[in-house]
Protein backbone atom coordinates (compact mmCIF):
# COMPACT_ATOMS: atom_id res chain seq x y z
CA UNK A 1 0.00 0.00 0.00
CA UNK A 2 1.18 3.39 -1.09
CA UNK A 3 2.13 5.88 2.03
CA UNK A 4 0.45 8.72 2.90
CA UNK A 5 1.80 11.68 1.87
CA UNK A 6 3.16 14.38 4.78
CA UNK A 7 3.57 18.29 3.44
CA UNK A 8 5.20 19.30 5.98
CA UNK A 9 8.06 21.77 7.13
CA UNK A 10 10.88 20.96 10.58
CA UNK A 11 10.12 24.10 12.34
CA UNK A 12 6.11 24.39 11.80
CA UNK A 13 4.66 23.45 14.98
CA UNK A 14 0.87 22.40 13.26
CA UNK A 15 3.41 20.28 11.23
CA UNK A 16 4.39 19.06 14.44
CA UNK A 17 1.33 18.60 16.06
CA UNK A 18 0.64 15.90 13.10
CA UNK A 19 4.07 14.49 12.87
CA UNK A 20 3.18 13.65 16.53
CA UNK A 21 0.04 11.90 16.12
CA UNK A 22 0.71 10.10 13.24
CA UNK A 23 3.52 8.50 15.53
CA UNK A 24 1.50 7.75 17.91
CA UNK A 25 -0.86 6.20 15.24
CA UNK A 26 1.76 3.77 13.89
CA UNK A 27 1.88 5.49 10.31
CA UNK A 28 4.74 6.23 7.97
CA UNK A 29 4.37 8.58 5.69
CA UNK A 30 6.53 9.77 2.37
CA UNK A 31 7.83 13.34 4.18
CA UNK A 32 7.52 16.20 1.36
CA UNK A 33 9.15 19.55 2.78
CA UNK A 34 8.22 23.25 1.75
CA UNK A 35 10.23 26.05 2.82
CA UNK A 36 8.02 28.38 4.80
CA UNK A 37 10.92 30.96 5.11
CA UNK A 38 11.82 30.91 1.06
CA UNK A 39 7.98 30.64 0.32
CA UNK A 40 7.91 27.20 -1.18
CA UNK A 41 4.31 26.89 -0.12
CA UNK A 42 3.00 29.03 -2.46
CA UNK A 43 4.56 26.95 -5.72
CA UNK A 44 1.03 26.55 -7.91
CA UNK A 45 1.65 22.87 -7.50
CA UNK A 46 1.65 23.32 -3.86
CA UNK A 47 -1.67 25.33 -4.00
CA UNK A 48 -3.28 22.60 -6.06
CA UNK A 49 -3.05 20.11 -3.04
CA UNK A 50 -3.81 22.82 -0.48
CA UNK A 51 -5.52 26.03 -1.86
CA UNK A 52 -4.50 27.64 1.70
CA UNK A 53 -0.52 27.07 0.67
CA UNK A 54 -0.15 26.28 4.06
CA UNK A 55 1.66 23.23 6.15
CA UNK A 56 0.98 20.41 6.96
CA UNK A 57 -1.54 18.38 4.49
CA UNK A 58 -1.84 14.79 4.20
CA UNK A 59 -2.44 13.40 0.86
CA UNK A 60 -3.92 9.93 1.42
CA UNK A 61 -3.28 6.65 -0.33
CA UNK A 62 -6.46 7.34 -2.40
CA UNK A 63 -5.49 10.46 -3.73
CA UNK A 64 -7.86 12.53 -1.16
CA UNK A 65 -6.31 15.76 0.82
CA UNK A 66 -6.82 16.20 4.36
CA UNK A 67 -5.92 19.74 5.29
CA UNK A 68 -5.67 21.71 9.12
CA UNK A 69 -3.67 19.90 11.37
CA UNK A 70 -6.56 19.23 14.19
CA UNK A 71 -9.66 18.54 11.34
CA UNK A 72 -6.36 16.07 10.24
CA UNK A 73 -5.81 14.75 14.07
CA UNK A 74 -9.55 14.09 14.64
CA UNK A 75 -10.18 12.25 11.56
CA UNK A 76 -7.05 10.13 12.56
CA UNK A 77 -8.54 9.27 15.84
CA UNK A 78 -11.81 8.23 14.40
CA UNK A 79 -10.09 5.80 11.70
CA UNK A 80 -7.49 4.44 13.81
CA UNK A 81 -8.95 4.29 16.98
CA UNK A 82 -6.37 2.80 19.44
CA UNK A 83 -4.15 4.16 21.19
CA UNK A 84 -6.79 7.13 21.52
CA UNK A 85 -6.02 10.41 21.41
CA UNK A 86 -9.00 11.46 23.43
CA UNK A 87 -10.69 10.73 26.72
CA UNK A 88 -13.31 8.14 26.79
CA UNK A 89 -15.47 10.37 28.74
CA UNK A 90 -17.56 12.65 27.22
CA UNK A 91 -17.02 15.78 29.14
CA UNK A 92 -12.94 14.90 29.77
CA UNK A 93 -13.06 14.90 25.63
CA UNK A 94 -14.91 18.47 25.70
CA UNK A 95 -12.16 19.47 28.23
CA UNK A 96 -9.50 18.09 26.18
CA UNK A 97 -10.73 19.56 23.59
CA UNK A 98 -11.12 22.86 24.90
CA UNK A 99 -7.24 22.74 26.12
CA UNK A 100 -5.90 21.92 22.73
CA UNK A 101 -8.53 24.64 20.66
CA UNK A 102 -7.10 26.88 23.80
CA UNK A 103 -3.42 26.52 22.30
CA UNK A 104 -4.35 25.70 18.34
CA UNK A 105 -6.69 28.72 18.40
CA UNK A 106 -5.81 31.84 21.20
CA UNK A 107 -2.11 31.60 20.45
CA UNK A 108 -0.83 29.56 17.41
CA UNK A 109 -2.52 31.64 15.17
CA UNK A 110 -1.65 34.91 16.44
CA UNK A 111 1.80 34.32 16.50
CA UNK A 112 1.96 32.24 13.06
CA UNK A 113 5.12 33.66 10.79
CA UNK A 114 2.70 35.20 8.33
CA UNK A 115 0.49 37.53 10.91
CA UNK A 116 4.72 37.72 12.16
CA UNK A 117 5.75 39.38 8.87
CA UNK A 118 3.13 41.67 8.46
CA UNK A 119 3.74 42.94 12.06
CA UNK A 120 7.20 43.98 10.37
CA UNK A 121 5.44 45.13 7.14
CA UNK A 122 3.28 47.19 8.08
CA UNK A 123 3.67 48.37 11.17
CA UNK A 124 7.08 48.14 11.11
CA UNK A 125 7.59 46.36 14.00
CA UNK A 126 11.43 45.11 15.00
CA UNK A 127 12.83 41.97 16.61
CA UNK A 128 11.74 43.40 20.19
CA UNK A 129 8.51 44.32 19.67
CA UNK A 130 7.35 40.82 17.59
CA UNK A 131 9.22 38.69 20.25
CA UNK A 132 6.63 40.51 23.12
CA UNK A 133 3.78 40.28 20.39
CA UNK A 134 4.58 36.18 20.67
CA UNK A 135 5.27 36.26 24.34
CA UNK A 136 2.02 38.69 25.26
CA UNK A 137 0.15 35.85 23.30
CA UNK A 138 1.57 32.94 25.03
CA UNK A 139 1.30 34.49 28.50
CA UNK A 140 -1.98 35.29 27.67
CA UNK A 141 -3.41 31.54 27.39
CA UNK A 142 -0.37 29.74 29.51
CA UNK A 143 -1.55 31.71 32.52
CA UNK A 144 -4.94 30.07 32.46
CA UNK A 145 -3.91 26.59 30.76
CA UNK A 146 -1.44 26.83 33.60
CA UNK A 147 -4.46 27.25 36.66
CA UNK A 148 -6.44 24.76 34.83
CA UNK A 149 -3.32 22.49 34.54
CA UNK A 150 -2.88 22.72 38.05
CA UNK A 151 -6.39 22.47 39.43
CA UNK A 152 -7.25 19.25 38.17
CA UNK A 153 -8.33 16.56 40.91
CA UNK A 154 -5.79 14.10 40.08
CA UNK A 155 -2.67 14.51 39.18
CA UNK A 156 -1.71 13.19 35.66
CA UNK A 157 1.34 12.24 33.97
CA UNK A 158 -0.29 14.04 30.90
CA UNK A 159 -3.01 17.03 30.39
CA UNK A 160 -5.81 14.64 30.88
CA UNK A 161 -4.52 11.00 32.05
CA UNK A 162 -1.80 8.29 32.10
CA UNK A 163 -1.86 8.68 28.18
CA UNK A 164 -0.66 11.34 25.42
CA UNK A 165 -3.75 13.11 23.47
CA UNK A 166 -4.38 15.78 21.90
CA UNK A 167 -4.12 18.25 24.40
CA UNK A 168 -0.56 17.03 24.74
CA UNK A 169 0.41 17.48 21.31
CA UNK A 170 -0.81 21.08 20.96
CA UNK A 171 0.82 21.88 24.10
CA UNK A 172 4.44 20.26 23.39
CA UNK A 173 4.20 21.64 19.68
CA UNK A 174 3.50 25.16 21.49
CA UNK A 175 6.16 24.95 24.13
CA UNK A 176 8.38 23.85 21.28
CA UNK A 177 7.81 27.02 19.38
CA UNK A 178 8.01 28.82 22.44
CA UNK A 179 11.98 28.28 22.89
CA UNK A 180 12.30 30.29 19.68
CA UNK A 181 11.13 33.36 21.62
CA UNK A 182 12.43 33.12 24.51
CA UNK A 183 9.76 33.09 26.80
CA UNK A 184 10.29 32.60 30.43
CA UNK A 185 8.83 28.61 31.04
CA UNK A 186 9.41 28.83 34.63
CA UNK A 187 5.84 30.31 35.23
CA UNK A 188 4.59 27.48 33.85
CA UNK A 189 5.94 24.64 35.97
CA UNK A 190 2.46 21.80 35.20
CA UNK A 191 3.12 22.73 31.73
CA UNK A 192 6.42 21.90 31.88
CA UNK A 193 6.29 18.99 33.62
CA UNK A 194 3.94 17.36 31.15
CA UNK A 195 6.00 18.59 28.25
CA UNK A 196 9.05 16.38 29.57
CA UNK A 197 7.09 13.52 30.12
CA UNK A 198 6.11 13.76 26.43
CA UNK A 199 9.18 14.54 25.39
CA UNK A 200 10.57 10.83 26.87
CA UNK A 201 8.20 9.33 24.46
CA UNK A 202 9.76 8.08 20.84
CA UNK A 203 6.56 9.36 19.03
CA UNK A 204 7.18 12.93 20.29
CA UNK A 205 10.87 12.68 19.92
CA UNK A 206 10.99 11.30 16.48
CA UNK A 207 8.47 14.10 15.72
CA UNK A 208 10.70 17.05 16.90
CA UNK A 209 11.58 19.89 14.38
CA UNK A 210 15.44 19.07 14.72
CA UNK A 211 14.46 15.50 14.08
CA UNK A 212 13.08 16.59 10.13
CA UNK A 213 15.18 15.60 7.24
CA UNK A 214 14.52 19.32 6.13
CA UNK A 215 15.84 20.40 9.79
CA UNK A 216 18.44 23.06 9.25
CA UNK B 1 -34.33 19.63 34.64
CA UNK B 2 -32.09 23.30 35.20
CA UNK B 3 -31.23 24.80 31.80
CA UNK B 4 -27.27 25.26 31.05
CA UNK B 5 -26.17 28.65 31.50
CA UNK B 6 -25.11 30.13 28.14
CA UNK B 7 -22.18 33.11 29.13
CA UNK B 8 -22.53 34.84 25.95
CA UNK B 9 -21.91 38.53 24.44
CA UNK B 10 -24.37 39.31 21.66
CA UNK B 11 -21.74 40.37 19.47
CA UNK B 12 -19.25 38.11 19.83
CA UNK B 13 -19.23 35.53 16.90
CA UNK B 14 -17.93 32.24 18.98
CA UNK B 15 -20.60 32.68 21.21
CA UNK B 16 -23.01 33.17 18.10
CA UNK B 17 -21.29 29.42 16.66
CA UNK B 18 -22.24 27.98 20.27
CA UNK B 19 -25.80 29.79 19.75
CA UNK B 20 -26.86 28.50 16.81
CA UNK B 21 -25.48 24.91 17.70
CA UNK B 22 -27.24 24.93 20.29
CA UNK B 23 -30.27 25.79 18.46
CA UNK B 24 -29.77 23.10 16.14
CA UNK B 25 -30.03 20.47 19.00
CA UNK B 26 -33.23 22.12 20.65
CA UNK B 27 -31.51 23.39 23.65
CA UNK B 28 -33.15 26.25 25.84
CA UNK B 29 -30.35 27.87 27.66
CA UNK B 30 -30.23 30.35 30.76
CA UNK B 31 -28.23 33.52 28.72
CA UNK B 32 -25.82 35.35 30.88
CA UNK B 33 -24.26 38.41 28.94
CA UNK B 34 -21.02 39.68 29.85
CA UNK B 35 -20.28 42.99 27.73
CA UNK B 36 -16.88 42.32 26.74
CA UNK B 37 -15.94 46.33 25.49
CA UNK B 38 -16.51 47.42 29.44
CA UNK B 39 -14.55 44.06 30.69
CA UNK B 40 -17.31 42.17 32.29
CA UNK B 41 -15.36 38.72 31.42
CA UNK B 42 -12.31 39.69 33.68
CA UNK B 43 -14.74 40.08 36.62
CA UNK B 44 -13.67 37.61 39.38
CA UNK B 45 -16.66 36.13 39.38
CA UNK B 46 -16.48 34.78 35.90
CA UNK B 47 -12.88 34.18 35.92
CA UNK B 48 -13.76 31.21 38.66
CA UNK B 49 -16.28 29.82 35.28
CA UNK B 50 -13.21 30.32 32.64
CA UNK B 51 -10.04 30.79 33.28
CA UNK B 52 -9.95 32.71 29.93
CA UNK B 53 -12.28 35.54 30.29
CA UNK B 54 -13.74 34.72 27.33
CA UNK B 55 -16.81 33.55 26.19
CA UNK B 56 -18.58 31.79 25.00
CA UNK B 57 -19.15 29.08 28.45
CA UNK B 58 -21.32 26.58 28.88
CA UNK B 59 -22.22 25.78 32.75
CA UNK B 60 -24.12 22.10 32.35
CA UNK B 61 -26.67 21.02 34.83
CA UNK B 62 -24.05 19.17 36.86
CA UNK B 63 -22.17 22.59 37.15
CA UNK B 64 -19.44 21.20 34.73
CA UNK B 65 -18.15 24.03 32.72
CA UNK B 66 -17.20 23.59 28.75
CA UNK B 67 -15.48 26.22 27.25
CA UNK B 68 -13.87 26.89 23.47
CA UNK B 69 -16.92 27.02 20.78
CA UNK B 70 -15.53 24.37 19.05
CA UNK B 71 -15.14 22.06 21.80
CA UNK B 72 -18.69 22.75 22.78
CA UNK B 73 -20.40 21.97 19.76
CA UNK B 74 -18.07 18.66 19.03
CA UNK B 75 -19.35 17.83 23.03
CA UNK B 76 -23.47 18.89 21.85
CA UNK B 77 -22.73 16.78 18.67
CA UNK B 78 -21.41 13.53 20.58
CA UNK B 79 -24.01 13.76 23.29
CA UNK B 80 -27.19 14.66 21.39
CA UNK B 81 -26.63 12.98 17.87
CA UNK B 82 -29.16 14.33 15.96
CA UNK B 83 -29.68 16.52 13.86
CA UNK B 84 -25.56 15.65 13.33
CA UNK B 85 -23.19 18.76 12.83
CA UNK B 86 -20.73 16.46 10.88
CA UNK B 87 -21.35 14.22 7.53
CA UNK B 88 -21.13 10.56 8.43
CA UNK B 89 -18.87 9.79 5.86
CA UNK B 90 -14.81 10.08 7.63
CA UNK B 91 -13.32 11.98 5.11
CA UNK B 92 -16.23 14.13 4.31
CA UNK B 93 -16.19 15.17 7.68
CA UNK B 94 -12.45 15.92 7.95
CA UNK B 95 -13.25 18.17 5.11
CA UNK B 96 -16.19 19.39 7.14
CA UNK B 97 -14.00 20.28 9.87
CA UNK B 98 -11.01 21.74 8.34
CA UNK B 99 -13.58 24.34 6.70
CA UNK B 100 -14.38 25.43 10.25
CA UNK B 101 -11.11 25.04 11.54
CA UNK B 102 -10.05 27.77 8.74
CA UNK B 103 -12.20 29.88 10.11
CA UNK B 104 -11.71 29.34 13.72
CA UNK B 105 -8.25 29.25 13.38
CA UNK B 106 -6.95 31.45 10.92
CA UNK B 107 -9.21 34.28 10.76
CA UNK B 108 -11.00 34.84 14.03
CA UNK B 109 -8.35 34.89 16.27
CA UNK B 110 -6.11 37.42 14.43
CA UNK B 111 -9.12 39.52 14.29
CA UNK B 112 -10.40 39.41 17.96
CA UNK B 113 -11.19 42.09 20.03
CA UNK B 114 -8.48 41.92 22.14
CA UNK B 115 -5.55 41.39 18.85
CA UNK B 116 -7.33 44.94 17.69
CA UNK B 117 -6.94 46.53 20.79
CA UNK B 118 -3.57 45.06 21.08
CA UNK B 119 -2.96 46.55 17.59
CA UNK B 120 -4.12 49.98 19.06
CA UNK B 121 -2.49 50.66 22.37
CA UNK B 122 1.09 49.13 21.00
CA UNK B 123 1.40 49.59 17.55
CA UNK B 124 -0.75 52.89 17.49
CA UNK B 125 -2.76 51.57 14.47
CA UNK B 126 -5.83 53.65 13.94
CA UNK B 127 -9.00 52.71 12.85
CA UNK B 128 -8.22 51.83 8.79
CA UNK B 129 -5.26 49.92 9.98
CA UNK B 130 -7.41 48.02 11.72
CA UNK B 131 -9.78 47.72 9.29
CA UNK B 132 -7.24 46.56 6.69
CA UNK B 133 -5.68 44.25 9.42
CA UNK B 134 -9.03 42.60 9.53
CA UNK B 135 -10.12 42.49 5.91
CA UNK B 136 -6.17 41.18 4.72
CA UNK B 137 -6.97 38.13 7.32
CA UNK B 138 -10.33 37.44 6.02
CA UNK B 139 -9.50 37.34 2.34
CA UNK B 140 -6.29 35.40 2.89
CA UNK B 141 -8.81 32.73 4.33
CA UNK B 142 -12.16 33.47 2.01
CA UNK B 143 -10.09 33.48 -1.21
CA UNK B 144 -9.23 29.44 -0.73
CA UNK B 145 -12.38 28.77 1.24
CA UNK B 146 -14.60 29.62 -1.66
CA UNK B 147 -12.04 28.01 -4.14
CA UNK B 148 -13.13 24.53 -2.17
CA UNK B 149 -16.53 25.24 -2.36
CA UNK B 150 -16.58 25.94 -5.98
CA UNK B 151 -14.76 23.00 -6.39
CA UNK B 152 -17.00 20.47 -4.73
CA UNK B 153 -18.41 17.58 -6.90
CA UNK B 154 -21.75 18.43 -5.86
CA UNK B 155 -23.44 21.79 -5.64
CA UNK B 156 -24.65 22.27 -1.89
CA UNK B 157 -27.37 24.07 -0.17
CA UNK B 158 -24.64 24.15 2.75
CA UNK B 159 -20.99 23.59 2.86
CA UNK B 160 -21.16 20.04 2.83
CA UNK B 161 -24.34 18.65 1.93
CA UNK B 162 -27.98 19.44 2.36
CA UNK B 163 -28.42 19.78 5.92
CA UNK B 164 -26.25 23.03 8.04
CA UNK B 165 -23.13 21.58 10.28
CA UNK B 166 -20.05 22.66 12.21
CA UNK B 167 -18.73 24.31 8.68
CA UNK B 168 -21.79 26.55 7.88
CA UNK B 169 -21.47 27.63 11.74
CA UNK B 170 -18.29 29.08 11.28
CA UNK B 171 -18.86 30.86 8.18
CA UNK B 172 -22.33 32.55 8.99
CA UNK B 173 -20.56 34.10 12.36
CA UNK B 174 -17.61 35.15 10.51
CA UNK B 175 -19.86 36.71 7.76
CA UNK B 176 -21.42 38.58 10.18
CA UNK B 177 -18.48 39.50 11.70
CA UNK B 178 -17.04 40.71 8.93
CA UNK B 179 -20.01 43.17 7.70
CA UNK B 180 -18.62 45.31 11.05
CA UNK B 181 -15.46 45.80 9.14
CA UNK B 182 -16.89 46.41 5.61
CA UNK B 183 -15.31 43.51 3.75
CA UNK B 184 -16.59 43.05 0.19
CA UNK B 185 -18.93 40.30 -0.02
CA UNK B 186 -18.97 40.00 -3.91
CA UNK B 187 -15.73 38.62 -4.21
CA UNK B 188 -17.34 35.18 -2.42
CA UNK B 189 -20.80 34.19 -4.64
CA UNK B 190 -20.46 30.72 -2.58
CA UNK B 191 -19.94 31.85 1.47
CA UNK B 192 -22.30 34.41 0.06
CA UNK B 193 -24.88 31.79 -1.16
CA UNK B 194 -24.45 29.31 1.66
CA UNK B 195 -24.78 32.44 4.18
CA UNK B 196 -28.05 33.12 2.83
CA UNK B 197 -29.15 29.75 2.81
CA UNK B 198 -28.28 29.15 6.70
CA UNK B 199 -29.69 32.48 7.37
CA UNK B 200 -33.46 31.37 6.05
CA UNK B 201 -33.59 28.99 9.21
CA UNK B 202 -34.88 29.59 12.66
CA UNK B 203 -31.91 28.84 14.51
CA UNK B 204 -30.03 31.11 12.79
CA UNK B 205 -32.08 33.58 13.16
CA UNK B 206 -32.52 33.08 16.39
CA UNK B 207 -28.87 33.00 17.04
CA UNK B 208 -28.01 35.94 14.87
CA UNK B 209 -26.33 38.93 17.31
CA UNK B 210 -29.49 41.55 16.64
CA UNK B 211 -31.85 38.38 18.31
CA UNK B 212 -30.14 38.16 22.08
CA UNK B 213 -31.37 40.07 25.02
CA UNK B 214 -27.94 41.97 25.19
CA UNK B 215 -28.33 43.68 21.76
CA UNK B 216 -27.55 47.45 21.48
Amino acid sequence: MTAPILHSYFRSSTSFRLRIALNLKGIETDYQSHHLKLGEQHSDAYLRVNRQGLVPSLVLANGTVLTQSMAIIEYLDETIPEPSLLPKDQETRAKARAMAQMIACEIHPVNNLRVLEYLRSEFGAGDSQVASWFRHWVDTTFVPLEQMLAERETAHRFCLGETPGLADICLVAQVANNARFDVDMSAYPVISRINAACMELDAFKKAAPAAQPDAE
